[in-house]
């Protein structure tokens, strides 16, 4: 990992809430940030590579520079932002994608590296590779942004799969603002929303409760 | 281009075709390359990165040296397989993947490039970029193979489209025996088929004579 990383307020984007809300996923990443929202990841689950390589321009483009931009999935797309010349900083990586280690080759060693993790196994399997960065379990809850979700973990047995790394860990999947405290205290170091701010009126206001929701933990 | 490619009979898997028909991909292409295939592109449309990687790498298990393999539209996927040791030749871009320039930036100058070109000014694109080994047109027929796939585009003008540029040229779409001799004769470099080699009862048998009409043009 290139700096600490603070995955306390981890935004994962999705184009069709923003565009519902009537935003550009740009629009919504920036007033998310001014909200508080500390790492940024561009997921598009449809979009061909091209329109996604536009995406994570048009995000790069509107973050602050001490904010990370990973890309999803696609480490294509994050090779070619990077070639284009665009501020990226690495990928989150599915359970059903690359596996670790090549992706690691194929990013070096500087970039950020997240992958899922949802069983011991694969949080195993992540751990002794020594390349990951972080790790996203999940999900916490019943989501419905994602198709074909697995269905939800619930907090306790979340908190019980965390305490089975020393890697970061954020926790992901309908995430709100009443998981904040529990996340917290269960030993995240993030949690990761998707709609609760993709969703939202007001990205930045949303972003800026559910910060103050992980902050009050005390 | 590392060697001048003989692009004669392009095969482009199918793996829900090669499974209906009882045989992995890798057991149909072993087939088909035996018959006189002379390149062959791995594409999934639908399967995670991590059963894309496996499928190539079964596929590069069992190709001669000879036969170049290619990896459809994930830049990753090829990149990952040519980390991984497999003997990966190069990639074919989709349109709405990643632009040209970029990609050949991500593979190297020793790697073969193929991209989809169905119109005159993608085309122009693609020759004016100077990174591009050969186009791919189509669809020639209408075909079933692939979902959303944009309408015929009919012999006499992908002809015409064939006759816009010096780059090697194949045609792709609903292929079939009776399209070799016109496909040559209209200047085409070779024949891309999927159906009609992984959807043949045999697969040998079916490259063989395809390859046959082929070389029966005068």
């Amino acid at each position: 990992m290139p700096h600490p990383l603070d995955l306390s307020l981890y935004l994962v984007t999705n184009s069709e809430q923003c565009h519902a809300a009537g935003r550009s996923v740009a629009e919504t990443v920036a007033l998310a940030v001014e909200g508080g929202v500390t790492v940024v990841q561009v997921r598009e689950k449809d979009a061909s590579a091209r329109d996604f390589l536009a995406t994570v321009a048009s995000v790069a483009e509107v973050l602050p520079a001490h904010i990370p931009l990973l890309v999803n999935d696609r480490v294509d797309v994050y090779l070619a932002a990077r070639a284009a010349g665009h501020p990226v900083a690495g990928v989150h990586i599915g359970q059903s994608e690359l596996p670790a280690p090549l992706v690691r080759q194929l990013i070096g060693a500087d970039a950020v590296l997240g992958i899922s993790a949802a069983t011991p196994e694969s949080l195993a399997e992540a751990q002794a590779s020594g390349v990951v960065d972080y790790v996203g379990m999940g999900p916490l809850n019943t989501t419905t942004t994602k198709r074909n979700a697995p269905p939800a973990i619930g907090l306790p047995s979340l908190a019980a799969l965390r305490r089975l790394t020393h890697l970061p860990a954020v926790a992901i999947g309908g995430v709100g603002m009443a998981d904040m405290q529990p996340l917290r205290a269960a030993g995240f170091d993030g949690a990761a929303v998707v709609s609760a701010i993709c969703k939202a009126s007001d990205p930045r206001a949303a972003a800026a409760a559910l910060k103050a929701c992980w902050q009050s933990h005390t």
